[in-house]
């Protein structure tokens, strides 16, 4: 679910006076009612509420399961080394070292695992998050439809190549129809969807009204539902000529994919993913007043099993004993794409990157690739130094450049320090 | 949640005729809107509609996780005795004959486990749930609650003999303040609280709309959380003298057990029960607006699980390689309560019977004991056969009365042939 009120970007307390077990949120039999964090009110996702809400949102609001399944999860074993805290990095636009362990209260971290072939070397929890729970892992759900969607190009289900209205006529008369399925796929669409958060008539505004699942006020008009959202939206510029990141793409992927295997994306990564995986918590996903998944933004999941995910895509898709998905569906999504479509985006910390199977490529020497959720949230793969990263946090700040320059240098120091032992 | 309108009892289509799969509810993307089941509008609680919302409610409102922790499940072995669904029976009321087989899509049987000596000997499902899915559990959650009570007892934090108020200052205008933990536990205490859910104005409908977790209507002027019913609570006769199934009082109870611990009742559910028992599911309770756990009759759980919790139970609070209950507390469950008290709530079909830390004791020869909810859920435990079912359904009636002339005979009758074998 996306907020139905502005983001706040008041500036920050600290991440320590903002931890929300100081801050008592929730806390109580009843809390004192200025401790309450309610949906209705949009007070959830305010900061720094939304340092709570993060780890409780299945408390606020309605859900569909992700099951694992029913039986053992897949043992991750412990290596744990003390020397990734003192591991130093110089973050973007600085000229001061910063340490790893530094970088967690920065950015704001909830709780981070580090993976070193395969082994757990690194992992802390802060905030309200603990192992056994979930965090919204927001826009990192995004990596996990388009990690379903390969798989489903690759075992022949989906075909890239043709247009979105072949499967789904519904979105025929919306600026989707006319994109290919690997155009949404790259977010390569030429679709007008606004995601300035600070801007109240923004798009990303309208497509959370429709998806929110209270009962809709009376005087309310527009779309009621994802799917009806996505009918209406309209052309801008060109499919195909350059990345435009928009939410709204992986939600009509999602569509496509729902209509092709007949289940949801929730289902699908059930059976797909978490039930293979050998995680072991149930991931779940927000939903709208239909029950549709929100397949932009819903996933809350564990963090050891999101490193669970990510070591089985640094295995070529085998993990837990067996090929999780297909080859041709990782060695797609390690493919990247065209960085010059990219470039047109303007992230100005993200030079030399590409996005391709709603995965963002680093393209670096280490040929790392990523996940990126919009509080920080992440899943870096660094295949050279066989090493995965998972993060859950909580910044204040809801852009990625705020997250970007204690996280992403210091992601690279401790994948080579895990190179150098 | 408790629903926001009446229950409805219109003649029953047969159970396979209502399975929910034939229904084709919320199938589709998006389902049609003739199939869509909204919490909005109460039709998620009405029959056939109902049968699909029993497993998954989450899916219709907030809820609070109950986490079995991280690890591995307890594995339930299995020895499935082929000759069960040939066990015959003479139903309550009837001359004819039925078999186990036959009762189980007679009285809308979701899914069944039977456990003899610890191993699995049958297991089926029905309608919407899956041994990988948790089923709404509705006055079965009573008996968790005060087996938790027990507990607390039995460990000295929690007094069976002080008065409510003196725990909950905020119950001492209520009908509450001046009972004891005991008479709660034991539900003797005298309030008004009508269940008869075919009358719109009977203080059920006043609790549920309390507890609604929807936004309130602008004209509501009522109570706005379970507690803040709780406190409108008015008497009605005397406390210690009488059974009377309320229940508020499980609500109440909660209260006094969160303001002890500091825990609510999911938190005390998960640490005290589900993260010992090797549980294979996280369970989970639906909240009101103020994340209060709805303790009378909020939980859904997977039902291997709640067989799991049966044996332990059998056990004397011995399981999966631990002491997960005190066995003072088990104790203290099996020793039933005042015949005398429970026959002045005319239970025409339980002659006999009492009830005791919110479970169901029918002092048969075996000394079975039992939890019971609304559409036939059930937890049986015979001792002397050494015999644990676990049950859910979706009865389209309800009330137990109309689950018992087919159930409560036919658990009977195959604890005993368990017992022959």
């Amino acid at each position: 679910m996306m907020p139905s009120a502005a983001f706040s970007n008041s500036p920050a307390a600290d991440a320590l006076e903002s931890d929300p077990a100081k801050m008592s949120w929730m806390v109580g039999s009843p809390p004192p009612p200025e401790r309450i964090i309610r949906f209705e009110d949009g007070s959830y996702f305010q900061y720094p509420q939304m340092r709570w809400s993060v780890a409780h949102f299945r408390e606020l609001m309605p859900t569909t399961n992700v099951s694992r399944g029913i039986g053992a999860p897949n043992t991750l074993e412990r290596s744990l080394q003390a020397g990734i805290d003192e591991v130093s990095f110089v973050p973007m636009g600085s000229d001061r070292p910063m340490t790893w362990r530094d970088s967690l209260l920065a950015n704001y971290t909830d709780g981070i695992v580090v993976l070193h072939k395969g082994r757990v070397v690194y992992e802390r929890y802060f905030g309200a998050l603990k192992p056994e729970g979930q965090h919204a892992a927001m826009s990192v759900t995004k990596t996990f439809v388009g990690t379903l969607a390969a798989m489903m190009v690759a075992d022949g289900t989906l075909d890239p190549d043709r247009k979105v209205v072949e499967y789904v006529p519904e979105l025929g008369k919306s600026a989707f129809g006319s994109a290919t399925v690997r155009q949404l796929m790259d977010m390569t669409t030429g679709i007008r969807f606004s995601e300035n958060y600070a801007d109240p008539k923004a798009d990303v505004w309208a497509h959370a009204a429709a998806g929110n699942p209270l009962p809709k006020p009376k005087d309310y008009t527009g779309p009621r539902s994802y799917y009806e959202f996505l009918q209406t939206v309209q052309p801008e510029g060109v499919h195909g000529e350059a990345f435009h990141y928009r939410t709204a793409n992986t939600d009509a992927l999602g569509w496509v994919m729902a209509r092709v295997s007949g289940k949801s994306v929730a289902q699908l990564l059930s059976e797909c993913i978490w039930s293979k995986l050998g995680a072991e918590q149930d991931a779940y996903m927000t939903v709208d007043s239909t029950g549709t998944p929100f397949a932009g933004g819903g996933l809350n999941a564990g963090l050891r099993d999101l490193a669970r995910f990510g070591e089985m895509i640094r295995n070529d898709g085998q993990y837990n004993g067996q090929q999780v998905l297909p080859k041709a569906a990782v060695d797609d999504i390690r493919r990247g794409a065209s960085k010059e479509f990219f470039a047109k985006a303007g992230y100005p910390l993200l030079t030399g990157w590409s996005y391709h199977d709603m995965w963002w490529h680093t393209h670096n020497e280490h040929g790392a690739f990523m996940a990126r959720g919009v509080y920080g949230q992440a899943l870096y793969i660094d295949p050279k130094a066989e090493a995965v990263i998972a993060r859950f946090a909580s910044h204040p700040v809801a852009a990625n450049a705020a997250n970007d320059a204690t996280s992403l240098p210091a992601y690279d120091a401790v994948a080579k320090y895990l190179m150098s032992r």
